[in-house]
């Protein structure tokens, strides 16, 4: 285990009928003057944008709103928000939505104590400071783990390019979760989100730290209940106790718990972030198809074995094969493959309508034409990224 | 699962060397002026106590100290304490030692803004209110988990009587936290610790409220991490993964995360509160004796046997006997006696020295006279607690 801190002081309000209290608790923040960011008509549909217009109204809170965001969400509608914030001297953002409208406010939330452009804080060609507009948020999507988390990705559509900055005084104020506003998702959506809750977890549970075996737990864990609760969502849409325990588990996989003490990988996520800037495919789309695909590759790396083995009996239950561990491995690799197809995931680039065209462009971005590797668990080269691609395609 | 609140704020600052940054960590925080609290010489036979000083008088601040702080703190030190700080004008309490210590500032903290004696708060006759002087420590025992806890338990030795009190602004502003400081820990130390630890899993694991998956897999991961690693520790003191395991497990097993969205129980940590307020036993002594008979006594009680088995085959990993689920619980008990016998714990009274001339009155203390029951997985009568004492004997 190496040295590390951890701390997350995001105030976690869970459970049924929680967005009532938004107002009530924005109060006690001390927040007087609110902008109310959200994505498009389905809180609208939901019933959810007249409750929380009512929660601020009854608290007694100025508010104004920004509606448009969009997933993959926009360095434009940042830039807005920052021109919002500073003419009507806004004092606390409210997300009311998934990562993506969370991730808007927090840019903005840094934003608008830099004098320059936002993208400046966002490409990490400037260190954010220690001034920011708090942000509290109603999670309406499980995935992102922004609810908890101390970073954000946005997008310059005119680049394009998708990246993203974090800081400790980041994590949200507080985070309203009540799992019953999942229950319209769409079972895609779900999906996705569900694909984007494992990956979080896995990019830091693939690691080569040594003794690490609390935190090993937490993320075998999540990814074990995020298993069993899919299909129940997926089956049944508005079974409470899925739908909570896949909330729960998108906040713990990426609030970094998991993360203390260990090297992370996030190569997957760097590579999804490429094939997401380039083409239009939901995050967790494309989680699900690089995953398993760079699990089988590393099974031929001896460095890495070990911890796919372990992955593949603690969380797949597969039998060890004691002569022959790499078949272990292949079987945890494969259940994870049928349980993505299972879930309605891509599990090819193909199948996703991703052609081979930018795949040097890809591996190029990544490694800087080849000038540096990419990942902790296994140190990606140029010629590995290509190889990889070639087994998604 | 239920609603919930969770929010810990704690900064944990964990690894070798950490102690070090406790100076300039305090300044960070705002202290000017710091009570020291600590035990007895187990910090100046180690050189701790020296550490600290130098990085107290190196980051400039000003600083007193309270030495004297005993397992079972004393509501006399408590007070004696709260005296200090209001003459000295303290700004910062910092516990350099185990829960006790912890304990000790926490009751302090609250008690210096209270006009009436601080027993009132700890009793809970009077309510804490919204102010006081923060708190931060230095980890030197793994067990209580007070470094991140909201609540602290303090005893008047003069009735005698152990309680405690909570708040959420209870838990500590810092915790540093360097496994290092306990490889000097006698192994009984570490084997009462890790039982505390243990302990503080299984009163909140052990519920009736369903559909805790995750936090059912978290608090099971702490158990076995505890396993694990506790015959490692009292095999080589100095094995830095095993104590740094054990270290992280005590501060995740009662920050409550565990708790979230459920009823908790804590029947054995009431017992054993009456029993060492009795006698001079130590805290994990007496969780050792009482835990598995407390199970066993449940075993056979309908409502509690699926939890048992669950914790038979995912901690112990006990073969499930499909026809007769009990001889699986009882099988899982049976390992956890053996670990416990295993670590040098008693697991009955008389083992500790303890005899039956008190067994009604602490089934009188604990349920009024027989006027309530105790605990929310079983809820032990009057009657229940006898039979249970009897098989403790």
């Amino acid at each position: 285990m190496e040295n590390f801190e951890f701390q997350c002081a995001t105030k976690m309000i869970f459970g049924k009928g929680t967005q009532l209290r938004v107002g009530e608790e924005l109060k006690k923040h001390g927040a007087t003057r609110v902008l109310f960011v959200y994505g498009g008509s389905s809180i609208k549909r939901s019933g959810l944008y007249d409750t929380v217009v009512k929660a601020l109204t009854e608290a007694g809170l100025w508010f104004t709103e920004l509606p448009g965001v969009v997933p993959n969400p926009r360095v434009s509608l940042v830039r807005k928000g920052i021109e919002i914030c500073r003419e009507q001297k806004i004092d606390f953002l409210l997300a009311v939505g998934g990562g993506s409208v969370i991730d808007t406010c927090k840019s903005m939330s840094f934003g608008v104590y830099y004098d320059g452009d936002v993208w400046d804080l966002i490409c990490g060609k400037v260190r954010p400071g220690d001034q920011r507009i708090p942000v509290a948020d109603i999670l309406t999507l499980p995935a992102a783990g922004s609810e908890e988390s101390d970073s954000c990705i946005v997008s310059d559509e005119t680049i394009p390019m998708k990246t993203g900055f974090g800081s400790p005084l980041m994590r949200p104020v507080f985070s309203i979760m009540n799992p019953e506003l999942t229950y319209t998702l769409p079972p895609y959506q779900t999906a996705c989100g569900c694909m984007d809750i494992m990956a979080h977890a896995m990019e830091r549970y693939f690691t080569r730290t040594q003794n690490v075996e609390m935190t090993d737990r937490v993320a075998e864990g999540i990814i074990q209940t995020v298993l069993h609760n899919l299909p129940i969502a997926l089956a049944t849409p508005d079974d409470y106790a899925a739908r909570s325990e896949i909330m729960l588990c998108g906040t713990w996989a990426q609030n970094d718990m998991t993360g203390c003490g260990r090297a992370q990988d996030w190569f997957n996520h760097g590579l999804e972030h490429q094939i997401s800037g380039y083409y239009d495919i939901a995050h967790g789309a494309g989680l699900a198809i690089s995953f398993p695909a760079w699990m089988e590759y590393l099974c031929e790396k001896e460095e890495c074995l070990p911890k796919l083995v372990q992955y593949a009996v603690r969380v797949w239950h597969a039998d060890l094969n004691f002569e022959n561990p790499k078949e272990t491995a292949l079987a945890g690799i494969n259940r994870l493959k049928e349980m993505i197809r299972a879930a309605g995931l891509p599990l090819t680039l193909s199948e996703a309508g991703i052609g081979t065209e930018r795949f040097e462009e890809i591996a190029d971005n990544m490694t800087d034409g080849g000038a540096h590797t990419c990942g902790a668990f296994y140190a990606m080269t140029r010629e590995d990224i290509l190889a990889l691609l070639d087994r998604m395609k």
